[in-house]
C-alpha cells in the first residue's frame, strides 16, 4: 500500500520570503533567489539534478541553503470564506498585486524529491472517526500532530520537519483545520499538494464537526465574524487579535485576515443597502446623509497605509511595572491598501473649510456598548482638508470589501496616525471646534511621564496621540529559537507616523555594542508621504564559537528621529507608545 | 574718601530668570516672584524694609532666597554698536518684546543694600595706566577681576561674589570691556551702576588700547566683523562660536549677538545698495534680479524659528569616539523673531508651481572660499512652496537688519530643519530636479551607522538631513557646580525639528531612575508649526543626605518622539544629531 513509485512527481515547492511584485531595487545580496530568476519549469529540473546528486536526505532538507529554490505561486481566485464576506481573500487581481501568494505559509503543499517517510494506510478501507475536541489535542510533538481538510483527518507529525516554509509555519494549523491557511497561501491548491496530503490521512472527522456550530444569541459578541485561526487572541470579547511574527513580515502587505484586529465593542452587522454615513454640514452649507453607492460616486482615491495600535509592544513594557491594557506582543501593526472616497472631497462638499482657529473632526462608529455609547474619535481639521494627507473613508481594504472586523462598509483610515483615530463602522462626521469627547480621545491614548500614577495623573494634561513614533521590532528569528551557526538571518518591520520615512534600520548581535545596517525593502513611497512600514532583513555571520545572540534592532527615520534603548524611561501607566529597542535571544547550533 | 553717607540709594535690581511679556500662563510654582507683581518702587521699599529688619549681610546676600524681589528693567534704545551694524541689539521694539531686558546679565548695574564694601581710592588722584594685556591677565580670583568701561579700569574682585546676577554672569567679563554686556542688558544703563562702578576704578587704560586694532588686510578672515565677547569659540577662521549655557536661557529669544554662529567661510561685506539676490524663474517664467527694496515690496512675513545645528552636543559624542567637527558644546542653537519675504511668494512670482516629480530649491550664498566655491545647500521645492512651512528670505533678526555674522543682508529661513539649510549671504535660488551639488549637501550633514567609518561611508547612502530630531539639554545647574541643599533649580531647552512641539520634559536627579515633568515656557505657537524651542524649568526638593545629584533630562515631542538614552548608539563619523539624554553632575552643599 505504500508503492516507492507512488511518489509525487511534482517535487518542489520551495517557500519564499514574500517579495512585492513591483519592487523596484530588491537588494540582491543576502536575499534568496528571486522567483523571477527560474521559472516554475527550470527550478523544477534543477531541483531534480541536484537531488539526484546529493541523495535523498540532503535534497529533501534544503530549507537553509543559501540557492533556495522556488516555483512561482500560482495566483488563483480560492477564496477562504467559511462565513460572510469578513475573511475573503483572493489570491491575486489589480489592486493586490502587491502581495503576491508567492509568500506561502504552510507548505504542505510543498514537496519533497524522494524522501524516506513512512506512508500510511489511506482510511478508506476502514474510516477511523475523529472529533474536533481529538483533533485539537494533537497539536504538540509529544501528542503528534494532527490536521484536517474538509471532512478527512491527518498525521503530519513525521512531516512538520520536511515543511518547505518550515516547521513554524506548519506548526500554527496543528490540532485544526488547513482550509485558513490554505486560503492565504494559494500555492497549496494544487494537485499533488492534495497527492502528498492524502497519505497522511488517519481517517475522518466527526459529521457534526464538520459544520459551524450555532451562535449563542444571547452574547452581544455572539454576531461576531469567524477569525483566522493563525492570530494570536489577546482578547476574545471585544476582539483583539494579532498575527504572529513568522506571518507579520511574511508579506509586504498583510493579508486581510491575519490584519491585527483591535476592537472596543462588538462588531455590527451592517447592512450595506441601508448603511447611511451622516456628514454635518459647515453652517450655511449641507449636511449629508451618504449611501455607499453614494460615497463611491466621490473620486476614488487608493493608497498603503500602516496602521499601528498605540499599545503594540506593549508586552514589554508591562515587564517593568504593571500598566492596564491587552498584552500586545510586536504584532499590533499591518498595512493594507485602502481605497474609498478622500475625507477632504466630502467634507468640502459639506461646505467646510480651513478656519483660523483649531477645530476638529469627530467620528463615531456604529458600534455601542449597552448604554449605547459610540466609540469615536477625532483628528485635527487642518489633517483632514489636506489633500497631501490622504485620510480616508474607505470601503475597500486590498481590493476587497472592508471585513467585518476592519470596518466594514466604512472605516476612517488617517495615514501616518494612530490605530484608534481610524474609526470603524463610520457613521457620523462633523467639524467641532474641540476634539472629541469619547472616553477614547479624552481618557486614553495618552502618554505619560514614568512618574504618573492611577493617583496622579490627569488626562487633560496630555495630547492625544496623533503621529506615531519610529518604531522597529524583529520577526525572525523567535526569542528562544535555535538558529544554525555560520550564518543568521535575522528578519523584521520598521515605520514611523507622520508620513516620515524609515531611512535605516540598525541590527546588533550582541546587545547593542556594534550594528549593521540591515536591507530595506517594501514599496516605493512619494516624499513625506512614506504611509507604510519598510520590511527589513539582515543576513550576518555568527561569530564563531558563539553560543547565543543578543540581537536587537533599531530604526532612524528621515528626521533621523530614533528609538530609545529601553523600556523604563518611556514606561507609562496605558502602556501606550512602547517602541524602545527590540530584544530576541537566541541559541546557536554546536 | 569713603563717607557711609555715599552708599547709593538705589538699592536693588534683582536678576530675574527671562520670562517673555506675553506669555499665557506661567506657571506660578517654582517660579520666582514676577516683575509684574511688583512695581521698581514697591520693591525697593520692600527691599528697605527687609534690609533694615535683617543686617546688612544678610540683606546683601539675599540672592538665593526664593521671594526674589526685583525691579522691572528698563527698555531703552542703547546699543552696542562697537563695528558695523552686526552687533547692534536693541532693547525693544515691537518685534523684540518678547526678550525684555529683564534677563539682564552683568549686574554691575544693581546693588546693594548696606553692604559693606571697601571703598577705593578714586584714581583720578593719580591715574595708573594699564595696558590691554594687564587687564585681560586679570580674569581669575587668584590674580584679582578687572573690568574696562571706556578708558577707565576697574577692580571688581570684592564685587562678584555680590553681583545680583551671580558671580559666573560677572565673570563673562572678567579682563574684557563691560559695553557689550551691559549693551544686553540695558538695566546697567542707569546714573546708580555709574556711581557704584566708579568706585571700584583703579586707573586708566593707556591710550593706544582704547581704539580697536587695525586690521589684518591680508587675512580673508580680517573683516570678519567683531563679535560679542561672551561667544564661547569653537574655531576662530571661520567664526563659529556658542553662548554659554547660563545665557542661552536667560531669554527666550536669543539676543542678536549672542545667538550661535556656524561660518563655513569668512563672512561676506556687501553693499545693502547694491545688493542682489537672483532667483532663476522657470520654464516660462522669469528670472528675478531682486534688490532689498524689491524684496522688502513682498508681504513681509514675521516668524520665530530655532536654529539648531546639525553638530549641536557634538562634545558628547567625540567622548564616544573620534568625530570630526567642531566641538560644540549645548550652545549650538538660538531663536530669533525673523522677518522678510515668504520663499513660496518670491517663487511664485518666478513661475514655479509644485510639480509631480520631487524637485529641490538650491540657494547659494555670497561667501566663498579661495577657488570662489560658495556655500549651498537645497531643501525640497515642496516644503519651499508650502505657505504652511514659512519659509522665509529673512531680511531682519529680532527687529534689526541680519547680523553679518547671520547673513546680512538676506538669509533663508527654514523653519524646522537644520541649520545648514539656512543659507546666508543669500545670492541665488534656483529650482533643480536634483537636490544642490555643494559638498554640504552631499558629503557632510548626513547621519550613518555607528558602524560606518571613514572607510566604508558612503554618503550617498544616507538622507541629507533636513528636519531634526528631537532635543534637549540643561543649561543651569553646570556641570560640577555646587548647589545648595534643600532645592534645585533646573533649566534647560527643548526642541524638536518640522514644527512638532515639545510636549514634556522629564528631569531626573538620580541618573534617570526616577523622573519629574518640567515646567514648560514660551511663546505659544501655532499647532504643527512650533518652530521655536520650550524653555523649561524644574523646581525640585534635594533628598536629604544627598552629596550629589546626577542630573538628567529627556524631551517628548507631539510625535512622542523621545530622545536616545545613551550617544553610543548614535555615534555617526561626522558627529551629527546628538541627542541623547542630557546629564550634569553637580555637588550639593553640605
Amino acid at each position: 500500500m505504500c508503492p516507492e513509485s507512488s511518489w509525487p512527481t511534482f517535487l518542489i515547492v520551495f517557500l519564499l520570503p514574500p517579495i512585492p511584485s513591483d519592487l523596484p531595487n530588491i537588494p540582491s545580496r543576502g536575499l534568496p533567489v528571486f522567483i523571477s530568476e527560474f521559472s516554475c519549469r527550470s527550478a523544477t529540473m534543477l531541483l531534480l539534478h541536484r537531488a539526484m546528486v546529493s541523495g535523498l536526505r540532503q535534497a529533501c532538507r534544503l530549507r537553509s541553503a543559501p540557492s533556495r529554490l522556488c516555483t512561482q505561486a500560482c495566483s488563483t481566485n480560492d477564496s477562504f470564506q467559511p462565513q460572510g464576506p469578513s475573511l475573503t481573500v483572493s489570491g491575486e487581481n489589480s489592486s493586490t498585486k502587491g502581495w503576491r501568494v508567492t509568500g506561502a505559509l504552510l507548505g504542505l503543499g510543498a514537496v519533497l524529491a524522494y524522501h524516506h517517510h513512512r506512508c500510511r494506510q489511506a482510511a478508506q478501507e476502514s474510516p477511523h472517526i475523529y472529533s474536533k475536541e481529538e483533533v485539537r489535542s494533537h497539536c504538540r510533538p509529544e501528542t503528534g500532530i494532527w490536521v484536517t481538510f474538509g471532512s478527512e483527518v491527518f498525521d503530519v507529525t513525521e512531516f512538520v520537519d520536511l515543511h518547505p516554509g518550515g516547521p513554524s509555519k506548519l506548526m500554527l494549523a496543528a490540532g485544526g483545520p488547513l482550509e485558513p491557511f490554505w486560503a492565504l497561501y494559494a500555492v497549496h491548491n494544487q494537485p499533488h499538494v492534495r497527492e502528498l496530503l492524502a497519505q497522511y490521512k488517519i481517517g475522518e472527522l466527526h459529521p457534526e464537526d464538520t459544520t459551524p456550530s450555532t451562535l449563542e444569541t444571547s452574547n452581544p459578541y455572539a454576531d461576531d465574524p469567524v477569525r483566522h485561526p493563525a492570530l494570536k487572541v489577546n482578547s476574545q470579547r471585544p476582539f483583539n487579535a494579532e498575527p504572529p511574527p513568522e506571518l507579520l513580515t511574511e508579506n509586504y502587505i498583510t493579508p486581510n485576515p491575519l490584519f491585527f484586529t483591535r476592537n472596543h465593542l462588538p462588531v455590527p452587522n451592517l447592512d450595506p443597502d441601508t448603511y447611511r454615513l451622516h456628514v454635518v454640514g459647515a453652517p450655511g452649507g449641507q449636511s449629508l446623509c451618504l449611501s455607499l453607492d453614494d460615497l463611491r460616486k466621490f473620486p476614488k482615491h487608493e493608497v498603503t497605509v500602516t496602521l499601528q495600535c498605540a499599545g503594540n509592544r506593549r508586552s514589554e513594557m508591562s515587564q517593568v511595572k504593571e500598566v492596564k491594557g491587552l498584552e500586545w506582543r510586536t504584532g499590533a501593526i499591518s498595512t493594507a491598501r485602502w481605497a474609498g472616497a478622500r475625507l477632504c472631497d466630502v467634507l468640502v462638499q459639506a461646505g467646510h473649510q480651513l478656519s483660523e482657529a483649531e477645530a476638529h473632526v469627530c467620528f463615531e462608529g456604529l458600534d455601542s456598548d449597552p448604554t449605547g455609547t459610540a466609540y469615536g474619535a477625532s483628528i485635527p481639521l487642518a489633517r483632514a482638508l489636506d489633500p497631501a494627507a490622504e485620510v480616508l473613508l474607505a470601503y475597500e481594504m486590498n481590493g476587497e470589501p472592508l471585513p467585518r472586523d476592519h470596518g466594514f462598509p466604512v472605516r476612517v483610515v488617517v495615514p501616518g496616525v494612530v490605530g484608534a483615530r481610524h474609526v470603524k463602522w463610520l457613521g457620523r462626521v462633523s467639524v467641532e471646534p474641540e476634539e472629541s469627547g469619547s472616553h477614547w480621545q479624552r481618557r486614553d491614548y495618552k502618554g505619560f511621564s514614568p512618574s504618573v500614577d492611577w493617583d496622579t495623573v490627569d488626562f487633560d494634561s496630555a495630547p492625544s496621540i496623533q503621529e506615531l513614533p519610529v518604531q522597529s521590532a524583529i520577526t525572525e528569528p523567535r526569542a528562544g529559537e535555535t538558529v544554525e551557526s555560520g550564518e543568521v538571518t535575522v528578519k523584521g518591520y520598521a515605520w514611523s507616523g507622520g508620513g516620515r520615512a524609515v531611512i535605516r534600520v540598525d541590527v546588533s548581535l550582541d546587545g547593542g555594542l556594534t550594528w549593521q545596517a540591515a536591507e530595506l525593502y517594501g514599496e516605493e513611497q512619494c516624499p513625506r508621504k512614506a504611509w507604510a512600514w519598510r520590511l527589513w532583513q539582515l543576513q550576518a555571520p555568527v561569530p564563531a564559537g558563539q553560543k547565543e545572540l543578543h540581537i536587537v534592532c533599531k530604526a532612524v527615520d528621515e528626521s533621523y528621529n530614533v528609538q530609545p534603548d529601553t523600556v523604563a524611561p518611556i514606561w507609562n501607566l496605558r502602556g501606550v507608545l512602547s517602541n524602545a529597542w527590540h530584544h530576541v535571544h537566541v541559541r546557536v547550533a554546536p
